[in-house]
Order: C-alpha cells, then structure tokens, then sequence
C-alpha cells in the first residue's frame, strides 16, 4: 500500500529499538539486563487497583466525556494547589490517553507549518517527533554537563525569534534527571516575560520522583501562568504506566481545542483508569514517597559505580530515574574485537560484551552520553554495573 | 492563545452537541428520554471485569508493546477465523485506543493532501473529519432510504477516479442500521477489482449487532484482502465502550506504518483492558447474544410504533442500534408556535416539546431523517415513541 508521506517525519524511537533489541538476544538465551527502559518497575498500589476494581462493580464501563470525568479533572485541580499552589478550575483541565498524547493534542492544536519550537537538548524524542509531524520547525538549544544539562536565560534569550511559538522542556527531564530550581526558573521566566508570544509546555511527568526537595513549576509564575501547558499524568509517580493516563492544564482556550482534536482521535481515555486516577490523586502519598525513596537509593548506588568507572563523568540526577553518563573519552577505543566510533557503537558494545542494554545520548539530542535507567531492582543494578565496569576497562 | 489553522477544519460533532443539550435541559429539571447516545445501556459482563482485576492483581498494569500484547494479536487472529473465515498473522493487527483511533490511524498513514476519499452517505461524521484533518479530499456518494440507504456498483463505479486513494464505510451501518449482505458485498467488490489502486477500510465494529444472521465482510474476498483494513473492537458487541479497546486487521506495511504512529500519540493501550478483550474475545459468545436479542426486541417495537406515526417513514434496521426515519413530511409545518424548516430544527422542536433527544440527519449527511438510538430500556423507549406521537401530530 502506498502510505503517506507524513510518516517519513518520524523515525522509530531508539528507546523501542533497544527493547528490541533485548528481547530478541533473550529470546537466543542471553542473560541480558535492562537499564533501557522508561518505567518504574514497580507494580500500580493495591489501593489504587482496588478503585479499578470497585469502578467495574459499578458498572463505570461507558464512555466518559471526552476531556475527562468531571470528578476527575476536579481532583487534579485539587492536586495541583495542593503539591503546586496553583489555581486551577476543571475547565483548563482536558484528561488524555497518556502524557504522550497531552503532548499530541497541544502540539496539533498550537503548531502551524513553519512554526518554531525550541527544545533545549537533551530531549525526549517525542517533542520532536510531534514537531515533525505537525510540520513546525525545532529549534534546539544544545545544553551541557557542565551546567548540569540545565539551560541558561542568556541562551533561551539568544534563540528565541519573532517564529518562535513554543518552548518544550521537562523538570525532572528525561533523559538527565536535572531538575531546575525555583531560580533557575526565575530567571527563565525573566526572559519569557520579555517575549509573550513564546507560549511553554512544561512537562511534570517525574515530579514525585525528585530527590532534591520540592518539585517547582513554572507555571508558578503568575504572569505566565496563562501560557503555561503543565503535562503531567499517573505513570511515574503511581506506577501506573500500563493505564494510560495523563493530563493537562492550561488555558481554557487551548483546553477546548485540545478536546475537540482528541475527541477525533480516541475520545474520553478508559473509564476504569480515570476513576483508579481519582483515588491516587486523593491519596495519601506514602506508596509514592515508597517508591521515590527506593530510586534515590539506587541511584547512589548507580552514579557512585558509574562514578569509579575510569573515563565515564557523571552528574547526580536531582530526579526521575536515569543517570546520563558522559561517555567521549572511549570513542576511538577498542577491545580489539570492537572499534567504539560513538555512542551508538558503544552503546551495542555493551548490549553484546556485556549483555547491558542501554539508550545511547544521540537519541535524546546529546551524542556523548548514554542514558541509564535504574528503575530495576538493585541486584539487577549490581550485576550490571560490575559487567559495564568490566566491559569498559577492556577498551584501550 | 492563538491556536493552529488544522483546527478549523474540524467541527464538534452534532452527536456530543446533543449529549450536551440534553444534560443541561436535564440539570434544568427536565425529564429528558435521551435517544441520541451511541452505546449500549448494558454494563460490560462480569467475565470480562473479572479477567481485568485478575490481570491487575497478576502486576498486568506496565506499559504494553505499541500494537498490543502478542496475545491480544493471536486472539483477535483467533476471532477473526471463528467468526469471518478470515486468516490473519499477529502482525497484520494493531490494537489501538478506540475504534476511533484505529481510523485515525489508517487515515493518517494513507491520506496525502488531495487524495481522494469516498464515502457513502449516510455515514459516520469521525469519518469525514478525519479526511478534512489529513487534508484529504471526501467524495460523497449520496445513498437513500429507497435503496436501504446502502451503496450500488454503479454509482461506485461513477465515483471511482484516478486520485481516489481510499473508499470508507460501515456495515452494519451507523446510522442508518443497514447491513450489507454477500451479494451486495460481491457487487462492490467487482467494481473494486477493476480499480486496484483503491483500499477499502470497512468499519465493522456493529458486527454483532445483526439482526439477520451472518456478518459479513468485504476482506472475505480474497482478491481484495490485501488492500481491506477492517477496523472493529470491543465497544459496541461486549458493551466496553469505556474500556476504549479497537482493533485494526490490514496489510503488513500499514499496520507497520500505524504502529509507528501510534507510537507518537498514545503508544500501547490500556494494558488492563487488553487483558479483558482476551478473555471477551475468546469466550462463549453467550451475553453478546443476549444483548443482541434485547436490542431486536427493542428494534421491532421501535420500527412499529416510527411506522405508525403519520409522516414517519423508515426501513427496519438490519443491525446496529439505530432507526433513521425519513421525516422530511414535516418541513414548513408548525404547531402554531415553531416552524419546522429541517432536521435540525425537528430535532429541537422534539427535544424542548417532547423531551426526546434523537441526532439529527444531516450530522450523517442525509439532512431528511433523524437517527434515533434504541439502545435505552423499553420503558423508556415506550415512552419516548408515545411522546413523539403526540408531538409529531400537532405540526399541520
């Protein structure tokens, strides 16, 4: 069949490919541990099962309207002052299948072709791929270990232009786990105070996974907040990544668009999962402190290895649950078998030496880092940095 | 916020504008019989809720592969053999957010700016919108209630042109509730053979809701299946439609295609509804008959008591849950206060006088006929039909 050209704008996702990758050299039998992937590991509390559960007893199998159960967008509302001070009413609340498709639905409805979208790097490569697709132009701003990956206002202030209508970028982020201070953000809001036709996606998706203190938002900023697109959902921070269930608030005007478009494409998301939602938002936070605690733990663990790693430089991440290595100094090394030519080889080195799958920087905008995720038991972790240590003293 | 131009091409459906009429008469203490609703009054059977809390207690609640559990694919293989005589492989299927989605999709990676898209009319509004949102061309071909409201080969023939790229309908119809027998299928069908350069996406998520034996469909025609995508899910025979669980069968490269779409929306689907289709799929088919029998029982009481209203002209459904009478005896009439100019304004006239709330006509493109849902208790369709009556006799 012949398909449409739109599809040459995106590629497959590292991140998939890696999966991959893995399961098809587990299925020939390797031991192979994997640091690839994005989600806690985990499962969805009892108590937020058990309102699934309830929600099918009584009969909450329909369709819901389409932004979201009222009651639901209702709790977020009530989430979002209580962890957030901030103000929201349900009507700038629109409840999508997943945080990806938040990112969807705001992009198709702010990106004309041509726009500019600035995208400070590294990334998640969905921005992008949304950016592609509705036919915007990305405009990235190359950020580096040594301000913790972190943007800085002078460079925002230097890459907006008269085109730019959107600025994306995620505290905690994926893939470095930096997580910006209420000053850093000050000073970004400085700058975006100066240019009010930037509107901003925040995107919040680790904010419980933060180890640092509070999570702040720069939809704090009261003379932006009515510009700010604040993605979050359920997956990271209650383990519910297998529900599908993300949200977004912003501007009414924004919201109604936004649920016209999804109301094309996949209407009200699960029934089931938005009322499991509206437990979790109204709980109490213990399982998700729970689980918090744990990555922080493994997290030491991982960057005080990777850290005693000759030629590997490594950050604390303030959150979410990658480390972002920065691996250069092995480029042009070998093991004798192997010449590792960048990250993407020694990225496949380690996945076939030393049976360690991970995602090579390139993917999220930063080709001299490889990004590590430790969401996975710390015996698992253990035995994985012993065999990446092992696998890189062997290049010379 | 200045919101993206894509937007414009889209309208809020006429089927969500009425839902929202009715709810704010009803919040105004009017007792509104609501016939506008597209999904079955029976909650999804117990079976099935139970497989779902079975799955979240099994830990079932990670992220799933893009086009579904390996074991949802077989399943609807599976389905797709029992109940069509159709062979299919796992990767001729992806399981998407909806029905809805599974169209968004198909739409998406076959429809450059241009192409041609035809679509037989009556016919479901998502349809049309999501050629407009592609920036693809729809070509209506006009069908009425002479002809059951269902397409010849001849006037499939006249439509076809060297840029047609896609031909889109439903059987069993929504909304007019015609089913398309093998005969009529073999007819079309020819026209298709002459016409390779055409797919064909039959939307059959009706099937089990025939009233008058075998479902049949257009991929059955062997020379044609390589260019069919059947687009069917769980929502309307297994009362799930809050469990937003669609499937799409198609050739390799689109399913391919779409999967890497739908990697940038929405990814996987609810794992836990995945589960659930599972178990839905590959049991008796024992409650999806009972809720059939209901809906006939409903169907022939309906079709009677339209039958016997003066003016009132319709054709019994042969599947679905919908009648769509011909009413257009009544423009230019009054009860002395309204004036009755078209189905919309019938429609109206019908929801403020009669407190029935139906969709009108021409949100399926046939503005001389209302769609009414008989998917409600008897008792209120009892009602409703006597109310119509009433109203419906006072325009002269």
């Amino acid at each position: 069949m012949e398909l449409a050209k739109r599809l040459d704008r995106i590629q497959e996702p590292q991140t998939i490919k890696m999966a991959k990758l893995g399961r098809e050299l587990r299925a020939q039998g390797a031991n192979i541990i994997d640091l690839s992937l994005g989600e806690p590991d985990f499962i969805t509390p009892r108590h937020i099962c058990e309102a699934a559960t309830e929600a099918m007893q009584q009969g909450f199998t329909k369709y819901t309207p389409v932004a979201g159960l009222p009651e639901l967008r209702e709790a977020i509302c009530e989430k979002l002052k209580r962890d957030n001070g901030l103000d929201y009413t349900p009507d700038k609340i629109l409840v999508s299948t997943g945080a990806k498709q938040c990112l969807a639905n705001a992009l198709h409805c702010l990106i004309n072709p041509g726009d500019e979208v600035i995208i400070p790097t590294p990334y998640w490569v969905t921005y992008s791929a949304l950016v592609s697709l509705t036919e915007g132009v990305v405009r990235y701003i190359p950020c580096f270990i040594e301000t913790d990956f972190k943007l800085t206002p002078d460079k925002l202030e230097e890459a907006i232009t008269d085109k730019t209508k959107l600025f994306i970028f995620s505290s905690p982020c994926n893939p470095t786990g930096s997580v910006y201070s209420r000053e850093e953000l000050a000073g970004l809001a400085e700058v975006f105070k100066r240019h009010p036709h930037v509107a901003i996606i925040s995107d919040e998706i680790y904010e419980y996974i933060n180890y640092g203190g509070k999570h702040e938002s720069i939809a704090q900023f009261a003379e932006l907040q009515d510009r700010v697109i604040i993605v979050n959902g359920m997956s990271k921070g209650f383990a519910m990544t297998g529900w599908r269930l993300g949200y977004m608030a912003g501007p009414k005007d924004l919201i109604q668009a936004c649920e016209k478009f999804q109301g094309q494409f996949t209407s009200g998301t699960n029934s089931i999962a938005q009322r499991a939602a509206i437990v979790a938002l109204r709980s109490d936070l213990g399982p998700t402190r729970e689980m918090t605690e744990a990555f922080r733990k493994r997290r030491d663990f991982v960057i005080d290895a990777l850290s005693k790693m000759p030629g590997v430089r490594v950050n604390p991440p303030g959150g979410a649950f990658y480390a972002f290595p920065n691996i250069a100094s092995f480029f042009g090394k070998t093991d004798g078998e192997t010449v590792i030519t960048d990250d993407e080889s020694l990225s496949m080195y380690l996945l076939h030496k030393a049976h360690v799958s991970t995602v090579n920087g390139g993917a999220f905008g930063n080709s001299n880092c490889l990004r590590i995720s430790f969401a996975t038991s710390m015996e698992n972790l253990q035995e994985a940095m012993k065999r990446m240590a092992e696998a890189l003293s062997k290049l010379h």
